[in-house]
């Protein structure tokens, strides 16, 4: 029970966090969803980072599983990509599935790679 | 301000359910990474159906972009990925990586489309 209301705690500042980031980013640029595009890398690179550093269970909890985990989200970035669809902006579409995703490994990647080599 | 709340207060109880189906389904099937697949389905679905039933603002603050954003998650769902890659299981890795991508926007249509037509 516990556990989960660290998950919870960690939950309500991270979505806090993504709605102040994806409301100043989102519909700013030419990439119209840039702001999702932007918590979804910086989360998958932090949380690359963290896994690196053998976090103590409650930091776990907090952090991981519920700030970065309610930080990115999965649902908006299909609901937009679905509004690109319909649209028929596939351009638009192409790229941001690609990027996302693509770049949304690298991203881990970068941030796991560099905890191992600098923190460890 | 009281929007920023309302998003929390939906992170909140997104990130707890979130972390309970996860910790049932995850590492229970031969597809280790049901949990956090089935999630960001389920919250793809939803979304799609709630998108369709114009919310009030504090509505879709809570629901869509608090509850459903933190429910969902992009950044385990990379880290897992990235497990796999790690883990040279590159069968798990592709058909993962496919399957969240193209049955996540499925899933997402479904629900828009759902309820486009049984709600409207």
């Amino acid at each position: 029970m516990m556990n989960f209301l660290l998950v919870a705690v960690g939950g309500f500042f991270g979505a806090i966090l993504r709605a102040v980031i994806s409301k100043r980013l989102n519909h700013t640029y030419r990439f119209v969803h840039f702001g999702t595009f932007a918590v979804n890398m910086l989360g998958s690179f932090t949380l690359g980072i963290l896994v690196n550093m053998h976090l103590h269970t409650t930091a776990n909890l907090i952090l991981c599983i519920g700030f970065l985990g309610a930080f990115t989200t999965f649902s908006t970035f299909k609901l937009e990509s679905l509004t690109l669809v319909h649209a028929k902006q596939w351009k638009q579409f192409l790229l941001y599935s690609i990027l996302t995703y693509s770049v949304g490994l690298s991203f881990a990647f970068a941030g796991f790679w560099m905890a191992k080599v600098y923190l460890s």
